[in-house]
C-alpha cells in the first residue's frame, strides 16, 4: 500500500496539519521540517496533491472580525483563539468593524478575496445576509458572541439571560428593590437576553417591574454617560445600577467618579466582564465574568474542524456559563444577617 | 486634453482615492458609484491603467503588526490608524506577533503573499533583516514606537528619554532620593531610552546611581512581579518605584494590592501609560502619558504618502513628546513648601 500523508505525520511524530502545512510550501519550524523530510524519505512517499481529502489550496489564515478593538471583550477573546490556531500553524487576520454593519460586509468580501480559510465573526448586528454568503461560498464560519435569528451557523455565545440574572439576583439579596439597568440596543443579541435576565430575576423575586429604571445606551467605547444621569435625575431613582457590558462598564465608573458619587456607599454598582483593574479599584467592581478566553478556544478548536472537513453536529450552537464575582461595591442594605 | 482620473475626481466631488478604487473594481459607496460613473460619462473619460502614476495592482489594504492584542498601547495606537486609513479607504489587517520575532519574520512574509500596500511595525527587537526585506520588494514600511539601529526606515516614536526624565524629576522633586526603576529588556529600543533618561534625571540631581535599584523585567503580560518582589526585598529599599511601560504598571498595581502595601503611603508609584482605570484608583495613578492615537495616525499619514509614491524626507524620523500626570500616588517628602 502507497504511504499516506498520516504514515508521514505518524513516523515524524508531528500532526498531520504541519505536515499539510510542509508540503503546500508554508513554512514549518526548522526542527519539524527535518523530521519531516526524513519521514518522506523513508517511507518513500510520493506527494499527491489529488489524494483524497487534502485540500492543496489552503492559505492557513483565518480572519476573525470583531466590532472594537479597544474593547477588552474583543482582545482577550483573540487572545484565547491564539493558542488553539498556533497549534495548528493558522495565521490569525483580525479586522475591526468599528460596530458597523456595512464595514462588516465590506471586511467579508476582503476577508474571502484575500482566500482565508475561515472566519469568525462577532457580528455588530441581527443581519446575516453575508454570512450566507460565506457559507454558499464554501467556507467554514463560525459566530462568537452573538447569535442571529433565522441563520443556521455554529456558534459560541454565553450564557447571557443567566448571567445577568444571577447579578440582579445577588443584589436582590442584599436588600435592594430599586435597581437600574443600563441596557445595550436591543438588535444586539447578547444585549437582549441580558435585559430578559434582569425582567426574569425581578420576575421571580415579585418585584414590580419600574420602565423607567431600564435606560438604553450603545455598546461602545465612552457610550452610556446620558444614560446614568438619566437613572440618577429620577425623582425616585435606583439604589443600584447594573451595567450590561464593558463599554458601559467602564462610562459608569468614570461618571460617578465624576459626580463625586462614592460607589458601594451612594450608589451600588455592577459591572460586566472581568479586568484585573476592576478588582484593584475601591471597593472591587462586583462583575459578570465570561469565559473570554474559552469562547476565542472554543471557536477557535470548532472552525478547524470545520476547516478539515468535520461538519458533525452542524449548526452547533455552545452556550458557555459565566459566573459572578460580588463585591462590596453593592452595599448590603439589610441590617441583621440570618444564620 | 484628454481627461484624466484628476477630473473625474472633481467632477464627482469625491477623494481621486475614490475615483482610483472604483477603477481598480473595489468597494466604494453606492452614492459615490453613482457620481464617479455620472462623471465618467459626462467627461467621456477612458480609464488607462498604463496611465502614468496610476498604480492599478493595489489592494486597498495595509498590515499592521504589533506586539500583543492585549496591551492598551498597541490598541490605542490602531484606534489612531483608524480615522485616517478610512478616510483614504484602506483596509486595516492586524497581525499578532506575541512579541516574538520568529512570529514578526513569519507575519511580513504572510502580508507581503497577501499583497498588501504598505506594511506598519511596531518591531519586537532590533533586528531588521525581514525589514529589509520588505523595503526591496517595494513596498514602504512605517516603524512606530521602536527604532532599529543601521535600518534606513520611517519611523514614529515617543521621546523616550525625555518622558522618563520627567517622571523622574518629579519623584525627585517631591523629596525621594532612592527610586527604583522596573527597566525592560536593554534589546528593545524604548526600553533602553527609559532606562536613559531615569539615569540622566539622577545625574542632573547628583543623586548617585544604585545599581541595586535597577531591576529587569519582559515588558509583556504579567511580567515583572519578581522585580517589585527584588526591589522591596532589598535592605535598603527604595521609597519610589517607576514602572516603564503599561503591562509591568498593571503588574505594580496587583502586586502591591496582593501584599497590602498602599501606594501614595507606603510606597510611591510611577506609571507608564494613561489609561481612564489607572486615574480611577486611589489614589489616581502618575503616569507618562504617550500620544498614542497621535503616533497611530502619523504613522497612517506617512505610510499613505509612501503608497501614494512620495518618498520626500526619507528615511524620517518623528519624535513625538510624551507628557505626565503627577498625582498623590507619589508621596510628598518634603515638609515645607517653598512658595
Amino acid at each position: 500500500m502507497m504511504p499516506t500523508i498520516k504514515d508521514v505525520a505518524k513516523l515524524a511524530n508531528v500532526s498531520i496539519g504541519t505536515v499539510s502545512r510542509y508540503l503546500n510550501g508554508y513554512n514549518v519550524k526548522e526542527e519539524n521540517k527535518k523530521k519531516i523530510e526524513l519521514a518522506i524519505k523513508e517511507l518513500d512517499f510520493k506527494f499527491n496533491p489529488m489524494a483524497k481529502g487534502l485540500r492543496t489550496n489552503k492559505t492557513f489564515s483565518v480572519g476573525v472580525l470583531i466590532p472594537s478593538i479597544t474593547d477588552i471583550f474583543c482582545t482577550q477573546v483573540i487572545e484565547g483563539m491564539q493558542e488553539t490556531f498556533d497549534k495548528y500553524n493558522y495565521s490569525i487576520i483580525i479586522c475591526d468593524t468599528r460596530n458597523k454593519l456595512e464595514n462588516e460586509i465590506e471586511k467579508v468580501k476582503f476577508l474571502m478575496a484575500k482566500r482565508v480559510d475561515g472566519i469568525i465573526i462577532m457580528p455588530v448586528s441581527n443581519n446575516g445576509e453575508h454570512i450566507k454568503l460565506i457559507q454558499n461560498s464554501g467556507m467554514p464560519v463560525v459566530l462568537i458572541d452573538r447569535l442571529i435569528e433565522n441563520l443556521s451557523c455554529d456558534t459560541i455565545v454565553c450564557d447571557n439571560v443567566n448571567g445577568a440574572y444571577e447579578a440582579v439576583e445577588n443584589i436582590i439579596r442584599r436588600g435592594h428593590r430599586k435597581i437600574g439597568i443600563i441596557a445595550g440596543p436591543q438588535n444586539i443579541y447578547t444585549a437582549k437576553e441580558r435585559l430578559e435576565g434582569y425582567r426574569r430575576a425581578l420576575n421571580d423575586y415579585n418585584i414590580e417591574i419600574n420602565e423607567s429604571f431600564i435606560v438604553y445606551s450603545e455598546y461602545k467605547k465612552g457610550a452610556g454617560y446620558e444614560a446614568y444621569e438619566r437613572l440618577l435625575n429620577l425623582k425616585d431613582r435606583p439604589s443600584a445600577i447594573f451595567a450590561t457590558n464593558y463599554e458601559t462598564t467602564l462610562t459608569g465608573i468614570i461618571f460617578f467618579k465624576n459626580m463625586g458619587i462614592s460607589i458601594g456607599e451612594d450608589i451600588s454598582f455592577f459591572g460586566y466582564d472581568q479586568t484585573e483593574l476592576f478588582q484593584m479599584l475601591t471597593p472591587p467592581l462586583s462583575v459578570v465574568v465570561q469565559p473570554m478566553n474559552e469562547i476565542g478556544k472554543d471557536a477557535a478548536e470548532l472552525l478547524v474542524k470545520r476547516m478539515n472537513g468535520d461538519m458533525s453536529f452542524f449548526p452547533l450552537i455552545k452556550r458557555l456559563k459565566t459566573s459572578i464575582v460580588v463585591t462590596d461595591s453593592i452595599k448590603n442594605l439589610i441590617d441583621t444577617k440570618i444564620e
